[in-house]
């Protein structure tokens, strides 16, 4: 393991402060315009240098002809080209002295035969010259606090604590949107595509390093360097989670996996056996790996597995039950304390068990605030557990047909909003315990998107939350199991 | 089997001329109110008549003491009073010549003991005067074709294909959003509640009749009458689908959904085995059913399990292909014929297999048009699974950082859009195979909101597109081994 994030190769790479950068040019189609025209969008602070053999201008930034002509060394050079001229614009690079690079070009071994031969090449000029490469058949590196997104698609949203490595450049851009829709956002992503000379296990070291990942993310189609994975792994877990989430196990999805990056994978039990020994954390989905990467990064304290469910409608409660049943999390009956303060407050109607089930209750503020409390409180609760509806929407309804002036319905409708956003933001600060929600309203539901830009991890529907809840726990389990096993040694 | 949807008891339940409702008031907390306020929302076009001991008026609406004093038979009664007023109120509907009703009202045989036997009488004076009635401890009935939603929320979106009935209200109410946002709706939904007369099957035969509903969901916590059940869903199967979510197989599911309705929950193995029997596809979540009913209401013709991928990035590619052989589809290899049809549409760097990996294809709008085409075309495969991206975004970008002026970017943007979207509607409309997509991007994004909004089903990751493809499959399946069945009888 690296000693300090400086001391990665990919500290350079994903930090750049100049970016020499071949294969943008003026037209709007090639991959290489594109490429720059995000790195312009996200407003890169450092140099860049375009290089082109013909113009004076790319994009409007000044463009030389050849990298040995550039006032200074970049710190990393961004290769957009035809193929068969990366090598040679690999050893122009060397001679400059520029010793960090990353190569978007395809055609290598991911095309098998002549693509393998040039791949080997490309690697022995890297070599030469004590280059270290990300690629290639990659789409770079985005670091949003950093400004820097090398990847085709423009980054939105804010930066944000998961760390990403990925065998599939577009499980990194095209995340992007739906990362910033969940308020999510990448501390620094990497499509590390046909792993020539940087690899997966690189990634992890430089982003167990990052002081700005909280979680680091997987997408995995083939691990070439096992053991050192499964160490390098075990090293960082009981620091940070890891999530992956691996394509190949089966048939369909080894064969597309070979021609994506080349990488062999191997049978599902294999990878699940290294991923338990590795502490690793496996998601069945990409959604589901960043739905766990979510709760992870949001999480205060350790998760247990005994929960609590709040509802105030029975069906959505009982979904909720079933689901925890299903993934061995328990539903622990309520103490007499608990019972006894929410007798007061629930309605004869209602069910004081587990879940809570509210109903049309006596003060509608009690949802956001008293009975949340309470739950928070309950000793024999490890999680709560909460369902989101729409109380808001038809209370202002009825208050419509009761003939309240729009005006005044419109006045009081943020008050209420900022009131149960509040009340809630409030017990999950000062609360020591997990809270997770479930709707089936959207993510863009006034309440559901306040909550969720505060960090509080909301999911659709009661299976997904039941699972991250679940991983949660086994986050602390593979944990522990990896600190005995050290204190052993 | 009922002969005409209008032998059904739920027929003037469901699309009434004439409604009197109990208890609803001038006061906004109440239910009652609430309820009629739902009614009044969408625009309900027949009489309402408002029964209340004290007021003149209620919500504007002239009211009645009793309802003895109603110049007409209204076709049902909508009680939502107190439990201990409710038999009484259900004589004197009676005694007025009134032979349909909608229980709202709890504290019956889901609160044990004295509300059991509050049930059984209400059940007797219903059967004396002959009383058809839904409920107790329901939410009532929505038809938003006839303007009708007894329920208490305000119905979203428009009038649907999917005919519901749920032990659970709030998975007809607190689903009305979410059905809108995926431009879903409900043909007629029916809350169940305690099933005291009008039980789950009789709701079975009026969705076999009733012609706007394409596919029937069903959410059960505990089936009563279950050989009545199985009979009359292996009768529906062969002409529509059905698709139940079961919640009550684990033991926490079992539980919160005794407190709920009182049904009693069996096994999960009871209720797999009485799904298969009945033909009836089992859905693991509410979300996954409301898939399903998505899929098998926008099928023409029926569904095999070949399926072709058709995407332009190899991570969503992969985990498509693996969600397929997770799932027991098949991916074909494509045929010479494809092959050849191909081969002038994609570059090089790209894949012309299973999935067919578009990547950065040479013509922009041959990933909407030409290349699904030639895959719809395909003989090896009975499904095309294509996935949705943002090209779009990307292409106002970089047409930007070239220096195109934004009102020409702004014009040629819904150009663009317009043309894709035709391209994918005219195929799905002139195919003879399912068309299946997926995508990371939201719901309104504009190219698959626009095609979601015109019927083509679009999910979020491949695994949910993957299960719906799954499901068709097997509706074919367990159709056709019913007909085989009643074939040799």
């Amino acid at each position: 393991m690296i000693e300090s994030i400086k001391d990665s190769p990919l500290y350079p790479i994903a930090n750049p402060k100049s970016i020499a950068i071949f294969g943008a040019s003026n037209k709007v189609t090639t991959m290489g315009t594109g490429l720059l025209g995000s790195i312009l969008d996200l407003g890169f602070e450092g140099e860049i240098y375009p290089i082109h053999p013909q113009e004076d201008q790319v994009l409007n930034l000044k463009a030389y002809r050849s990298v040995l002509d550039l006032p200074t060394v970049p710190d990393v050079a961004l290769i957009v080209l035809p193929t068969r001229i990366v090598s040679e614009t690999m050893d122009a690079c060397g001679r400059k002295g520029i010793k960090h690079a990353i190569v978007i070009s395809g055609g290598f071994k991911e095309v098998g035969n002549e693509g393998v031969t040039l791949e080997k090449e490309l690697v022995a000029v890297a070599n030469k010259h004590g280059i270290r490469f990300l690629g290639p058949n990659c789409i770079g590196v985005t670091t949003p606090r950093h400004k820097l997104n090398t990847t085709f698609m423009t980054y939105e949203g804010a930066p944000g604590f998961i760390g990403m490595a990925s065998q599939s450049g577009s499980f990194v851009t095209q995340m992007f949107n739906y990362l910033s829709r969940h308020a999510l956002g990448f501390s620094t992503a990497f499509s590390v595509g046909n792993e020539a000379n940087i690899d997966i296990v690189d990634c992890l070291e430089y982003l167990s390093a990052c002081p700005d990942t909280k979680v680091i993310a997987l997408y995995i189609e083939g691990i070439r360097r096992g053991r050192a994975f499964v160490e390098t792994a075990r090293s960082i877990v009981p620091k940070k989670p890891i999530v992956a989430h691996y394509v190949g196990g089966s048939e369909t999805g080894r064969r597309a996996g070979l021609s994506h990056t080349g990488a062999l994978a191997g049978p599902d039990r294999l990878y699940d056996g290294m991923f338990r020994q590795s502490g690793i954390i496996r998601a069945q989905s990409i959604i589901e790996l960043f739905d766990i990467c979510w709760m992870l990064g949001s999480l205060h304290g350790d998760a247990g597995r005994r929960v609590v469910i709040q509802t105030h409608s029975g069906g959505p409660g009982a979904e909720a039950a079933d689901a925890c049943g299903r993934s061995g999390l328990e539903l622990p009956s309520l103490s007499s304390e608990t019972i006894k303060k929410l007798s007061p407050l629930i309605p004869h109607t209602a069910s004081i068990g587990n879940p809570v089930d509210f109903t049309f209750g006596k003060n509608l503020m009690d949802y956001f605030s008293t009975i949340p409390e309470v739950l928070l409180e309950e000793k024999n609760a490890d999680v709560l557990l909460y369902y989101f509806s729409m109380p808001n929407r038809t209370l202002e309804r009825m208050l419509k047909h009761m003939g309240v002036p729009s005006d005044e319905i419109a006045a009081l409708a943020p008050e209420l909003l900022d009131a149960q956003c509040e009340a809630i933001i409030n017990l999950v600060e000062t609360g020591h315990k997990p809270f997770v929600g479930y709707t089936f309203q959207s993510i863009y539901d006034k309440l559901v998107r306040r909550l969720v830009e505060r960090g509080i991890p909301i999911f659709q529907g009661p299976q997904r939350a039941v699972r991250v809840i679940q991983a949660a726990f086994q986050y602390t389990q593979l944990r522990d199991k990896i600190l005995s096993a050290v204190s052993q040694e």
